[in-house]
């Protein structure tokens, strides 16, 4: 049995305390979260499962069960700098985490010296770090390199994940922009992007072992070519449906890595694929693609097991056992 | 720089010396072939390359540059009890094993004995060994255990490799039966069936931590609807094209492991499939399948790198992190 902390309980806090109570193997022994909103409400009865006995603290000293937990999982923010504070704060138990956080997935060149501290300090405290989720953290990067493992050689990596929107919860929608005006849209660049495309494309790269020259991203609105309902309301003709971001990665003048991200409501023909040329070449589809908000919690459960059996420090996916559904543990 | 000794040197041995040549990285330093008409000869003039200034030994004794080798690779037999003779001697010179040899895939449930005699040899030698290739040890194995790491549940795993015998090279078309006729494919049961189907059933039972009541196997031949052309001759309408294998895995009396390898000559759409049936349900598809006379032999190669940073011991694929391709080996 794996002892686990849920550290921050919005939506997917919820959803990843829902899919840990489930989870054979895996048992909750704290949850923690600021919001006085939250605190010493059951964590069971907060993500709509039953009361678990297990009540929200507002902080990792105030967590009863701090000396039983093995793993801690962070659902907190996206944004490494942030997320460091964290790490240390749950690092100074000795515990192991797995963390949404984007930027965590591959911080080694995007953020090189944070990626470095944090890395000094889990060694210095025997735990291991790594930060996943669908994207950032598979689709459009592990599961590519992974793929690449039959290959002789590989000139370039294409990675597609083109998907409805509609089906998504509505912070996703909104994190794309959906609704809003093209004016609306420009004015909020900042909070729109989705987080973690140039970070996927340094995984690939680390993969290969490739040196890029150039690392770039692109974001335009995906403008409604009709009116478009969605359980949230409704998407004019003309707004915005979502969005369309694309990093490269390049070798001297060679793009040798192309990572296209499509979210919009309306799309009707959602795919993942990934296209390797090289020898051989070959693609890799997913019709439908798949669902992000199911799959960012399940990936995080999953890679418990595997942030468990690795050596302390900072790990990418790269450098963990593949994280595979498991259901219960043991050796 | 890897250092590494190829030990077989039959096609599939020429072709990784081959691969191993071209990859950045990695030098041969030593070959070891038996055969009589081998020995002495240069290894790269061998595998049709040009001279590399290596000369095939009888054996790993009388190879001049075992002290200077990393890793020994060795394309030599499919059955695990004369492979555990070869990795000995490999291990008692303290080199890390990747090897063909499809049984050492994942023997811990088919040679449970054998594997842990391995497994105990090798970690006494501190050197790690894994067996891999393109099916067992990714496509059928690996890559669906790798995918279910975006699900909440799992209830059955199907794979599907389909395969048209036409492009593969003719040692392949033998192992598959083509060109017998039906009585001389039942004659030949046991020298035609795909080696590695059960062991992937159990690759993926492990990775889902399942625990299976029984695990089954079937071979039917494929029988010509038309008389195809191969470059080697033709298969006449009637005769056998090739060989059916099914085999499944069960929990109590369900089926949760599926496994259909389908290799004919004729076969007009390839694929490789993955069906996962849970949370959520999706299928990943290569069209036209993955080619597996280059691919056996280029996660071989990087392999390589994997197993130079695991732990000692018996690995399978689950154990050691993603092959990947890579250009040049550093840090």
């Amino acid at each position: 049995m794996i002892n686990v902390i849920q550290l921050g309980l919005g939506p997917i806090g919820q959803r990843l305390t829902r899919y840990l109570f489930e989870r054979e193997g895996i048992q909750i022994v704290g949850a923690v979260d600021p919001d006085p909103q939250k605190v010493k409400k059951d964590v069971g009865e907060h993500a709509d499962i039953k009361a678990l006995g297990v009540s929200i603290s507002p902080n990792l000293d105030s967590c009863a069960a701090i000396r039983q937990a093995d793993v801690a999982i962070i659902s907190t923010v996206s944004f490494l700098e942030k997320m460091e504070v964290q790490i240390r704060e749950v690092a100074d138990y000795g515990l192991d985490i797995v963390s949404t956080c984007e930027e965590l997935s591959h911080p080694w060149k995007t953020h090189p010296e944070c990626a470095h501290r944090i890395n000094d300090y889990c060694k210095e405290k025997d735990i291991s770090c790594v930060g996943t989720g669908v994207n950032p953290g598979f689709l459009m990067d592990y599961l590519p390199s992974v793929l690449t493992s039959v290959c002789r050689e590989v000139k370039h990596i294409k990675v597609e994940r083109i998907q409805d929107a509609r089906p998504r919860r509505k912070p996703f929608r909104d994190k794309i922009g959906a609704g809003l005006t093209g004016t609306e849209f420009e004015e909020n660049r900042g909070a729109i992007r989705h987080v973690g495309l140039p970070e996927s494309v340094h995984m690939i790269a680390e993969a290969m072992n490739w040196k890029l020259s150039e690392v770039s991203e692109t974001m335009h609105p995906v403008f409604a070519e009709k009116t478009i309902s969605m359980d949230s309301g409704k998407v004019q003709e003309g707004d915005v449906a979502g969005v369309r971001q694309v990093a490269r990665g390049y070798q001297s003048d060679s793009e040798v890595i192309t990572l296209v991200f499509k979210a919009a409501v309306g799309i009707e023909e959602s795919h993942d694929s990934i296209h390797i040329i090289g020898s051989p070449t070959f693609t890799s589809t997913i019709d439908g693609g798949i669902n992000g908000d199911i799959a960012t919690s399940a990936i995080i459960v999953n890679a418990i097991r595997s942030i468990s059996r690795a050596a302390p420090g900072l790990k990418t996916m790269l450098d963990i056992t593949a994280p595979a559904y498991f259901s219960g543990v043991n050796a």
